[in-house]
Protein backbone atom coordinates (compact mmCIF):
# COMPACT_ATOMS: atom_id res chain seq x y z
CA UNK A 1 0.00 0.00 0.00
CA UNK A 2 1.27 3.55 -0.79
CA UNK A 3 -0.36 6.23 1.37
CA UNK A 4 0.14 8.69 -1.36
CA UNK A 5 -1.80 6.93 -4.08
CA UNK A 6 -5.45 7.35 -4.57
CA UNK A 7 -6.38 3.85 -5.38
CA UNK A 8 -4.68 2.20 -2.49
CA UNK A 9 -7.32 3.88 -0.60
CA UNK A 10 -10.90 2.55 0.57
CA UNK A 11 -13.23 3.51 -1.87
CA UNK A 12 -16.06 6.36 -0.71
CA UNK A 13 -18.57 4.36 0.87
CA UNK A 14 -21.40 6.10 -1.42
CA UNK A 15 -19.30 5.32 -4.57
CA UNK A 16 -18.91 1.88 -3.59
CA UNK A 17 -20.85 -0.49 -5.75
CA UNK A 18 -18.62 -3.92 -5.22
CA UNK A 19 -15.81 -5.81 -4.11
CA UNK A 20 -14.34 -9.22 -4.62
CA UNK A 21 -10.89 -11.02 -3.17
CA UNK A 22 -8.35 -8.51 -5.44
CA UNK A 23 -10.92 -5.99 -6.80
CA UNK A 24 -12.61 -2.63 -5.59
CA UNK A 25 -15.54 -1.57 -7.78
CA UNK A 26 -16.49 2.40 -7.30
CA UNK A 27 -18.71 4.65 -9.39
CA UNK A 28 -17.07 7.04 -11.54
CA UNK A 29 -17.94 10.44 -10.33
CA UNK A 30 -17.69 11.64 -13.68
CA UNK A 31 -21.37 10.10 -15.17
CA UNK A 32 -21.32 11.45 -18.49
CA UNK A 33 -21.81 7.84 -19.32
CA UNK A 34 -24.40 6.73 -17.34
CA UNK A 35 -22.74 3.75 -14.59
CA UNK A 36 -19.32 4.47 -15.81
CA UNK A 37 -17.21 3.03 -13.29
CA UNK A 38 -13.49 2.27 -11.55
CA UNK A 39 -12.18 -0.94 -11.24
CA UNK A 40 -9.44 -0.87 -9.35
CA UNK A 41 -7.00 -3.89 -8.13
CA UNK A 42 -6.45 -3.82 -4.40
CA UNK A 43 -3.05 -4.81 -4.49
CA UNK A 44 -0.61 -1.71 -5.38
CA UNK A 45 0.93 -2.77 -8.74
CA UNK A 46 1.78 -0.77 -11.40
CA UNK A 47 1.61 -2.71 -15.03
CA UNK A 48 -1.19 -4.60 -16.58
CA UNK A 49 1.35 -7.10 -17.39
CA UNK A 50 2.36 -7.45 -14.19
CA UNK A 51 -1.03 -8.92 -12.80
CA UNK A 52 -0.92 -12.18 -11.17
CA UNK A 53 -2.88 -14.87 -12.63
CA UNK A 54 -5.63 -14.65 -9.95
CA UNK A 55 -6.22 -11.54 -10.52
CA UNK A 56 -6.87 -11.56 -14.14
CA UNK A 57 -9.59 -14.52 -13.65
CA UNK A 58 -11.12 -12.65 -11.73
CA UNK A 59 -11.05 -9.35 -13.49
CA UNK A 60 -12.54 -11.10 -16.44
CA UNK A 61 -15.51 -12.78 -14.02
CA UNK A 62 -15.88 -9.02 -12.91
CA UNK A 63 -16.55 -8.18 -17.25
CA UNK A 64 -19.27 -10.57 -17.34
CA UNK A 65 -20.40 -9.45 -14.05
CA UNK A 66 -20.81 -5.86 -14.65
CA UNK A 67 -21.75 -5.47 -18.62
CA UNK A 68 -24.80 -8.22 -17.73
CA UNK A 69 -25.32 -5.97 -14.29
CA UNK A 70 -25.27 -2.88 -16.50
CA UNK A 71 -27.41 -4.40 -19.20
CA UNK A 72 -30.16 -5.48 -16.48
CA UNK A 73 -30.00 -1.88 -14.81
CA UNK A 74 -30.49 0.48 -17.53
CA UNK A 75 -29.94 -1.99 -20.81
CA UNK A 76 -26.36 -0.60 -21.89
CA UNK A 77 -26.08 -1.02 -25.28
CA UNK A 78 -22.11 -1.92 -24.76
CA UNK A 79 -19.11 -1.30 -23.52
CA UNK A 80 -15.77 0.45 -23.35
CA UNK A 81 -12.94 -0.40 -21.33
CA UNK A 82 -9.81 1.02 -21.25
CA UNK A 83 -6.11 0.86 -19.03
CA UNK A 84 -4.95 4.34 -19.10
CA UNK A 85 -2.46 5.17 -15.85
CA UNK A 86 -1.40 8.43 -17.62
CA UNK A 87 -2.06 11.09 -14.92
CA UNK A 88 0.31 8.67 -12.63
CA UNK A 89 3.29 10.02 -14.99
CA UNK A 90 2.59 13.51 -14.24
CA UNK A 91 4.76 13.35 -11.17
CA UNK A 92 8.91 12.77 -10.43
CA UNK A 93 8.42 9.55 -9.32
CA UNK A 94 5.37 7.82 -10.73
CA UNK A 95 3.28 5.48 -8.48
CA UNK A 96 0.90 3.59 -11.03
CA UNK A 97 -1.89 1.96 -9.66
CA UNK A 98 -3.30 -0.67 -12.06
CA UNK A 99 -7.32 0.18 -12.70
CA UNK A 100 -9.64 0.01 -15.29
CA UNK A 101 -12.20 2.69 -16.75
CA UNK A 102 -15.53 1.09 -17.36
CA UNK A 103 -18.10 3.30 -19.60
CA UNK A 104 -21.27 1.78 -20.05
CA UNK A 105 -22.85 3.30 -23.59
CA UNK A 106 -26.28 4.18 -24.79
CA UNK A 107 -28.00 3.97 -28.19
CA UNK A 108 -31.34 5.80 -26.22
CA UNK A 109 -32.01 7.68 -23.52
CA UNK A 110 -32.16 6.45 -19.75
CA UNK A 111 -34.04 8.13 -16.66
CA UNK A 112 -33.38 7.52 -12.83
CA UNK A 113 -33.27 9.45 -9.96
CA UNK A 114 -34.93 12.42 -11.60
CA UNK A 115 -32.01 13.26 -13.81
CA UNK A 116 -31.97 12.12 -17.99
CA UNK A 117 -28.89 10.34 -19.15
CA UNK A 118 -28.12 10.48 -23.10
CA UNK A 119 -24.67 9.13 -24.87
CA UNK A 120 -24.64 12.03 -27.76
CA UNK A 121 -21.51 10.39 -28.71
CA UNK A 122 -22.92 7.09 -29.14
CA UNK A 123 -20.81 5.22 -31.81
CA UNK A 124 -17.86 7.47 -31.22
CA UNK A 125 -15.03 7.63 -29.12
CA UNK A 126 -16.07 8.85 -25.45
CA UNK A 127 -15.74 12.68 -24.86
CA UNK A 128 -13.01 13.75 -22.27
CA UNK A 129 -14.36 17.65 -22.30
CA UNK A 130 -17.45 16.59 -20.76
CA UNK A 131 -17.74 16.13 -16.88
CA UNK A 132 -20.90 15.49 -15.49
CA UNK A 133 -20.94 15.31 -11.74
CA UNK A 134 -24.40 14.07 -9.88
CA UNK A 135 -25.87 14.71 -6.30
CA UNK A 136 -25.09 11.97 -3.78
CA UNK A 137 -28.77 11.24 -3.34
CA UNK A 138 -28.70 10.33 -7.33
CA UNK A 139 -24.98 8.19 -7.04
CA UNK A 140 -26.86 5.96 -4.41
CA UNK A 141 -29.49 5.34 -6.84
CA UNK A 142 -27.33 4.32 -9.44
CA UNK A 143 -25.46 1.98 -7.33
CA UNK A 144 -28.04 1.05 -5.63
CA UNK A 145 -29.47 -0.53 -9.28
CA UNK A 146 -26.51 -1.72 -10.17
CA UNK A 147 -26.01 -3.81 -7.13
CA UNK A 148 -29.35 -5.07 -7.36
CA UNK A 149 -28.10 -6.64 -11.03
CA UNK A 150 -24.38 -7.51 -10.09
CA UNK B 1 -16.16 -15.24 -39.82
CA UNK B 2 -17.79 -11.86 -41.23
CA UNK B 3 -17.39 -10.60 -45.07
CA UNK B 4 -17.82 -7.16 -44.27
CA UNK B 5 -15.98 -7.11 -41.11
CA UNK B 6 -12.51 -5.48 -41.31
CA UNK B 7 -11.06 -7.81 -38.63
CA UNK B 8 -12.24 -10.65 -39.60
CA UNK B 9 -9.44 -10.20 -43.12
CA UNK B 10 -6.00 -11.11 -42.82
CA UNK B 11 -4.05 -8.17 -41.92
CA UNK B 12 -1.91 -6.40 -44.53
CA UNK B 13 1.37 -8.35 -44.96
CA UNK B 14 3.43 -4.67 -44.16
CA UNK B 15 1.64 -4.38 -41.21
CA UNK B 16 1.60 -7.90 -39.45
CA UNK B 17 3.63 -8.00 -36.61
CA UNK B 18 2.60 -11.39 -34.81
CA UNK B 19 0.45 -13.71 -34.06
CA UNK B 20 -0.84 -16.48 -31.66
CA UNK B 21 -3.39 -19.41 -31.77
CA UNK B 22 -6.19 -16.81 -31.45
CA UNK B 23 -4.95 -13.42 -31.91
CA UNK B 24 -3.79 -11.61 -34.87
CA UNK B 25 -1.40 -8.40 -34.08
CA UNK B 26 -0.71 -5.59 -36.43
CA UNK B 27 0.89 -2.30 -36.68
CA UNK B 28 -1.60 0.71 -36.60
CA UNK B 29 -1.54 2.79 -39.29
CA UNK B 30 -1.80 5.85 -37.33
CA UNK B 31 1.61 5.74 -35.28
CA UNK B 32 1.08 9.34 -33.52
CA UNK B 33 2.20 7.05 -30.88
CA UNK B 34 5.01 4.92 -31.84
CA UNK B 35 4.35 1.15 -31.99
CA UNK B 36 0.87 1.63 -31.68
CA UNK B 37 -0.39 -1.49 -32.19
CA UNK B 38 -4.02 -3.12 -32.66
CA UNK B 39 -4.63 -6.67 -31.11
CA UNK B 40 -7.02 -8.69 -33.01
CA UNK B 41 -8.99 -12.10 -31.55
CA UNK B 42 -9.00 -14.00 -34.58
CA UNK B 43 -12.69 -15.55 -34.25
CA UNK B 44 -15.30 -13.12 -34.74
CA UNK B 45 -16.81 -11.97 -31.49
CA UNK B 46 -18.65 -9.01 -30.38
CA UNK B 47 -18.14 -8.54 -26.68
CA UNK B 48 -14.98 -8.82 -24.11
CA UNK B 49 -17.52 -10.89 -22.14
CA UNK B 50 -17.89 -13.55 -24.86
CA UNK B 51 -14.25 -14.28 -24.87
CA UNK B 52 -13.08 -17.80 -24.22
CA UNK B 53 -10.88 -18.86 -21.48
CA UNK B 54 -8.00 -19.62 -23.88
CA UNK B 55 -8.72 -16.66 -25.34
CA UNK B 56 -8.22 -14.63 -22.59
CA UNK B 57 -5.20 -16.74 -21.03
CA UNK B 58 -3.18 -16.07 -24.40
CA UNK B 59 -4.43 -12.31 -24.19
CA UNK B 60 -2.50 -11.86 -21.23
CA UNK B 61 0.41 -13.45 -22.31
CA UNK B 62 0.36 -11.11 -25.24
CA UNK B 63 0.28 -7.92 -22.95
CA UNK B 64 3.50 -9.41 -21.29
CA UNK B 65 5.51 -9.98 -24.75
CA UNK B 66 4.55 -6.65 -26.39
CA UNK B 67 4.97 -4.32 -23.53
CA UNK B 68 8.52 -6.08 -22.71
CA UNK B 69 9.26 -6.28 -27.05
CA UNK B 70 8.40 -2.32 -26.74
CA UNK B 71 9.78 -1.55 -23.91
CA UNK B 72 12.93 -3.23 -25.64
CA UNK B 73 12.80 -2.03 -29.07
CA UNK B 74 11.90 2.00 -28.14
CA UNK B 75 12.38 2.15 -24.61
CA UNK B 76 9.03 3.12 -24.31
CA UNK B 77 8.03 4.56 -20.45
CA UNK B 78 4.53 2.85 -20.21
CA UNK B 79 1.12 1.92 -21.98
CA UNK B 80 -2.22 2.65 -22.90
CA UNK B 81 -5.05 -0.43 -23.54
CA UNK B 82 -7.93 0.18 -25.07
CA UNK B 83 -11.38 -1.75 -25.79
CA UNK B 84 -13.95 0.34 -27.68
CA UNK B 85 -15.40 -1.27 -30.77
CA UNK B 86 -17.79 2.24 -30.99
CA UNK B 87 -17.35 2.55 -34.85
CA UNK B 88 -19.21 -0.77 -35.41
CA UNK B 89 -22.21 0.72 -33.94
CA UNK B 90 -22.68 3.09 -36.51
CA UNK B 91 -23.78 0.61 -38.58
CA UNK B 92 -27.81 -0.36 -38.20
CA UNK B 93 -26.91 -3.87 -37.59
CA UNK B 94 -23.82 -3.44 -35.85
CA UNK B 95 -21.26 -6.50 -36.12
CA UNK B 96 -18.41 -5.55 -33.21
CA UNK B 97 -15.08 -7.59 -33.64
CA UNK B 98 -13.27 -7.98 -30.23
CA UNK B 99 -10.18 -5.79 -30.68
CA UNK B 100 -7.54 -3.86 -28.28
CA UNK B 101 -5.68 -0.84 -29.09
CA UNK B 102 -2.41 -0.59 -27.83
CA UNK B 103 -0.80 3.10 -27.38
CA UNK B 104 3.19 2.52 -25.95
CA UNK B 105 3.76 5.97 -24.60
CA UNK B 106 7.04 7.91 -24.29
CA UNK B 107 8.77 10.80 -21.68
CA UNK B 108 11.88 11.00 -24.55
CA UNK B 109 11.74 11.37 -27.95
CA UNK B 110 12.56 8.72 -30.54
CA UNK B 111 14.42 8.83 -33.34
CA UNK B 112 13.56 5.66 -36.03
CA UNK B 113 13.73 5.45 -39.83
CA UNK B 114 14.86 8.83 -40.18
CA UNK B 115 11.83 9.94 -38.19
CA UNK B 116 11.23 11.77 -34.85
CA UNK B 117 8.63 10.52 -32.25
CA UNK B 118 7.62 13.05 -29.18
CA UNK B 119 4.91 12.03 -27.18
CA UNK B 120 3.48 15.76 -26.47
CA UNK B 121 0.59 14.58 -24.51
CA UNK B 122 2.47 12.04 -21.95
CA UNK B 123 1.51 11.41 -18.77
CA UNK B 124 -2.12 12.46 -20.44
CA UNK B 125 -4.36 10.45 -22.51
CA UNK B 126 -4.00 10.34 -26.03
CA UNK B 127 -4.98 13.20 -28.41
CA UNK B 128 -7.14 11.60 -30.78
CA UNK B 129 -7.32 14.60 -33.18
CA UNK B 130 -3.44 13.80 -34.22
CA UNK B 131 -3.37 11.41 -37.00
CA UNK B 132 0.41 10.24 -38.47
CA UNK B 133 0.48 8.05 -41.60
CA UNK B 134 3.83 6.89 -42.03
CA UNK B 135 5.86 5.50 -45.23
CA UNK B 136 5.74 1.50 -45.84
CA UNK B 137 9.86 1.73 -45.54
CA UNK B 138 9.06 3.58 -42.14
CA UNK B 139 6.71 0.85 -40.97
CA UNK B 140 8.89 -2.26 -42.12
CA UNK B 141 11.33 -0.61 -40.33
CA UNK B 142 9.06 0.02 -37.09
CA UNK B 143 7.63 -3.63 -37.79
CA UNK B 144 10.89 -5.74 -37.77
CA UNK B 145 12.31 -3.53 -34.61
CA UNK B 146 9.40 -5.39 -32.61
CA UNK B 147 9.83 -8.71 -34.44
CA UNK B 148 13.19 -8.79 -33.10
CA UNK B 149 12.08 -8.12 -29.71
CA UNK B 150 8.86 -10.21 -29.44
Amino acid sequence: MIMTCLFCQKPNPIDFVHQTKYWNVFLAWDQTYLGRCIVALKRHCGDLAELKKEEYDEFIELVKRLESALRKSFDATMFNWTCLMNDAYQEKNPEPHVHWHFRPRYNHKVEIAGLVFEDLEFGHHYDRTKKREISEVAKKTIVSKIKENL
